[in-house]
């Protein structure tokens, strides 16, 4: 099981949007170019941003995608499930329903809503929940501060000046 | 991103197999009728499970399946590993090291040795880690004494029968 790998463009290309100053968009083209992706592939992830809230488009010459709130307000879990949906990793099939004169009768039909008396599914939907707990405290307000821990200022200096036309 | 329905599988079957007294094994047959699931499919739910050494098989006319281990030391994280995999859920490509002008020089060959520069990465493989830590403290021998709570001991009887012969 993994995560596709349009979790990762998105996190790498919202770095590039949380360290420029506000409601300076950047292009598709340019964050591709600077990554080295593919232009047509990352437009798809910023659609399934953009659709989610988490960018907003920019029209015009120097126009392109800008965060739509606060980095403050934008978790880690936001941006996987905007990519990723937010179906639960386990699949509940209930296939307790299916064993012999089982007295299970209801059908699990939104394995999120905790009424199935199934403790293998309960099990498994907190142990995803631990996981999304930590990305829902992880911010891209919080990725901005590592950064400066990480990169150099020359470097971050050198980014920028890629970005801003 | 799902898990595979194979997890399912083999966390309902396993709950069978902790319920029988010691060395009892139970044939795959048996089984998937008692489920309702397919006997081709669960086969090779179990072969990943005897591979990974959670389950012995039995030889003999009343052979099967038997645990290989005593239901405290197998988690439920061990379950997932075996049907899953151990990669992480994180694709890291370490695109990065295609960033222009990028200093990141070595690939990332292995993600799960922290020794990456990426902190999206590192926040990821933490995140995951919230949720195997959880699978890990979970075993069959918990999941054993939940089954009191959940079952009546008249239907706990009535499954234990179908598999004993």
């Amino acid at each position: 099981m993994k995560y596709s790998i349009m979790v990762e463009y998105a996190l790498h290309s919202l770095t590039y949007l949380i360290d420029l100053p506000k409601e300076q968009p950047i292009g598709i083209k340019d964050l591709a170019e600077f990554q080295g992706l593919s232009e047509t592939y990352l437009s798809k992830v910023f659609g399934k941003l953009s659709k989610a809230g988490i960018v907003k488009s920019v029209p015009g010459v120097k126009g392109g995608y800008s965060l739509a709130s606060a980095p403050d307000t934008i978790s880690f879990l936001d941006v996987v499930n905007a990519v990723e949906g937010v179906q639960p990793i386990f699949q509940c099939q209930n296939i307790l329903r299916h064993a012999k004169e089982s007295k299970v009768e209801t059908r699990c039909a939104d394995c999120t809503v905790k009424k199935t008396p199934c403790i293998i599914n309960l099990t498994m939907l907190a142990a995803e929940q631990q996981m999304h707990a930590y990305l829902q405290g992880k911010t891209l307000a919080w990725l901005h501060s590592e950064l400066d821990v990480i990169l150099s200022p020359e470097r971050r200096a050198e980014i920028q000046q890629f970005f801003i036309k």
